[in-house]
């Protein structure tokens, strides 16, 4: 479906028909963010910081192992949170402590169930179970980003009846050898603790977290009947993202016939953009998952508040990952600790879904990848419809009007100087004030600037 | 696969690659027998006895429901025990209790676990769930023999999301509407407790009671291809067996891959003899479930006992549902409660098993089911390869040689009127010492006599 003002081939491509389904009884946001890689934004959400702040700025997987995202011009940085989220009190090196969202909804009794992908603290360290965060339940979850294989014929990549590292994931090993998708497992398990809690009348957070759509792409053969003219990688692709807008449509199905529909709040959201490359298109953005472009960064993004938000609506306003932290204890009537409110730099959207109470519709965002990945280092922020990225190889800014070039063709920071300026400074200031890591150069272990003040 | 001397066009349609796996790895029994029906035979496995004491005679499901079985000139028996199974202590009219196969298993540290059909107490009875006999845990075992529909897609025919009587089963809630077979899940939710009682070092009794193959029959798709020449009922029935077979060859190689296979004992046996009338054959056997015929009673049965029975060989001495009881007793050595031993009808099986020890291979076996079904009345005894059948509704008694009329074309008892009379009498004497209860005349509400002394 279009988050764009008009559907694209991609658009037609796709079968997206549950989706479409939550927009028009929800809140479409055309311009949501998040980071080009799906650690980062994953903290953010957990913990409501920048990825600037909470330095989980590249993926991780292991204890202590340090990823990589070093390149050509410049190595990562070395104090980077390569061990990402852990428990409190952990004082792990490398990692970061927060007063995470489900810790705090689990408090106030929410009961809190992770499903699926994890990817918040490292395999083999404290933070490796979500459970250690604050998640009351956890099926599938652990410290790796990705799925070994999504076919339980294939023993979703572990070794047969075995939870095997570094790719496999836990809990699912009565799937393996068995002819299962790992999307319809993973909804199968959330029913199993979603029912469970409606039955108790508990009130539930369910964070159910799709490994698809991620490599390693695999047919979803349910759904190859619907993409006569696709093949290969595209083909998989396709059918993989059919099997997750089956699992939403399953989900609302299932919200409904338990009579929760209407006191539930539904959150649509992915953690990074659209991978290019494998497959070969992200019109119209350019770039896709691990660049600094809007094809890294911009994701579809859906809200359902039934009573609160108007169905069928759309928001352009720009808003991230670390919005949710706010957003959702704003919703659940829970308060942030006063201690960890400085913490917190994600806004409260509840007033662009109301209508009611004040949102600054122009602040700036910001992102922070001091690591190659697919695309080369950046630090960004935008706000409005200016973009500015600092790429740390060269420290060259480039500004884009998203408003009349959402492809980024065109560095308009010569035509905008007083634009780029602005923009330049918000970004120095913001990166300044969490002493965000830089990469280092290669030539001489020195640190890359922060953008100058001039 | 073949349970004859000869393999059959029907041995040949099916595909069971599973069971003739199991058979090169364990004893084939060609003549084991059941009930025409499953209750009886499921009753006489969790207690040892014969049909005609436990008086469980023909299939059960609610508390209290006179399941039928009357028909044009004969009315069932009153005082049949249509509440069937009922934990120790319940006292609930027309039930029975016992000592449980899966109770003296527990107190003797097994972890018993019930998946799948149950059909053992009836539906809104203390005897509803396995649990409450002796089982440790129970998934989608209740009191109806039968699901509503084999596809999750369809909520195995409950209502959506809910456990619906008569037909829908319990615990499967979370694969409603999901993309599986029934067969599948079970198999999914068998290794889930399997695995736990594994890693746990529990020793087991796993009884995985699929509920294929049974009506209504449904398209197992997975397996549609292996059977181009077959089409409707044909299709789904061979799909259906396709998909328990590969349940069969899930379970081996899990056990293989988890370690215990070499000390954990197979059985592979059917509840009641093979559906015909609906697909139309069951060659070389006359008749089908619910017949006092061999297609009704005659059923496949393998076991695995590593280490103790030869792996490849056949057995061909009568063995009976009722047989299990001591058998499971004697492998895990396990004592049969002294004041249950003269209730258990069953014969240890285990010196068949391990030609060691006394086995009486000439033993008459029993057979009793006073209700029509697909089939008429009857009290049966079968010792070698003679078998008298006694008709209820006109007391007629006809005799077959097995051993040359597998078919039971030629009633032979004139022929052979000694061996009549001595089966007879064996037949007689059994009813007589159990007190079994035999249909009444709809002419004047008489019970039908027992078979002649004379």
């Amino acid at each position: 479906m279009p988050f764009w003002d008009k559907a694209t081939t991609l658009n037609k491509r796709y079968r997206t028909p549950n989706m479409e389904k939550l927009a028009g009884e929800g809140v479409k946001f055309t311009h949501a963010y998040a980071s080009a890689i799906c650690s980062p934004t994953r903290i953010s959400i957990m913990t409501g910081q920048n990825a600037a702040r909470h330095r989980v700025t590249y993926w991780t997987r292991d204890l202590d192992q340090i990823t990589g995202g070093h390149g050509p011009v410049l190595n990562a940085p070395n104090d980077w949170n390569y061990n990402a989220l852990q428990p409190k009190g952990t004082h792990l090196n490398h990692s970061l402590e927060a007063e995470t969202l489900p810790a705090l909804l689990s408090e106030a009794g929410y009961r809190t169930i992770h499903i699926g992908k994890a990817h918040l603290g490292t395999n083999y360290s404290p933070g490796e179970c979500p459970t250690s965060i604050g998640f009351d339940d956890n099926v599938a979850g652990f410290g790796s980003g990705g799925p070994g294989c999504f076919l339980g014929r294939q023993n979703f990549g572990n070794t047969y009846a075995q939870h095997t590292y570094p790719w496999g994931m836990p809990d699912l090993e009565h799937y393996h050898g068995m002819d299962i998708f790992l999307t319809e497992a993973l909804t199968i398990e959330a029913f199993k603790l979603m029912d469970d809690a409606i039955r108790k009348k508990q009130p539930f957070f369910l964070h159910l977290s799709h490994y698809a759509v991620h490599v390693p792409l695999r047919l979803d053969e349910r759904f190859e009947d619907n993409y006569p003219d696709l093949s290969g990688n595209e083909l998989q692709y396709a059918t993989m993202i059919e099997g997750m807008d089956k699992s939403l449509g399953d989900l609302l199905r299932r919200l409904d016939a338990l009579g929760v529909a209407d006191n539930t709040i539904i959150i649509f959201y992915s953690d990074n953009g659209a991978l290019a490359g494998v497959v070969p298109e992200n019109y119209p953005l350019r770039g896709g998952k691990g660049t600094g472009y809007e094809g890294g960064i911009r994701v579809p993004m859906i809200v359902k508040w039934p009573q609160n938000a108007a169905a069928g609506t759309t928001c352009s306003v720009n808003v991230i990952a670390e919005d949710f932290y706010p957003t959702m204890l704003a919703m659940a009537g829970v308060e942030i600790p006063a201690a960890y409110q400085d913490m917190v730099d994600g806004k409260d959207l509840t007033p662009l879904l109301t209508n009611n109470g004040h949102f600054d519709n122009n602040r700036p965002i910001f992102f922070h990848q001091p690591h190659y990945h697919v695309g080369k280092p950046y630090s960004t922020v935008i706000k409005g419809h200016w973009k500015l990225i600092y790429w740390h190889e060269d420290s060259k800014i480039v500004l884009y009007d998203l408003k009349n070039d959402i492809g980024e063709q065109d560095d308009v920071s010569e035509r905008y100087p007083a634009q780029t300026n602005a923009l330049k400074k918000l970004l120095r200031q913001h990166l300044l004030s969490v002493e965000a890591r830089m990469p280092t150069y290669k030539s001489n272990g020195q640190p890359v600037p922060y953008p100058s003040a001039g």
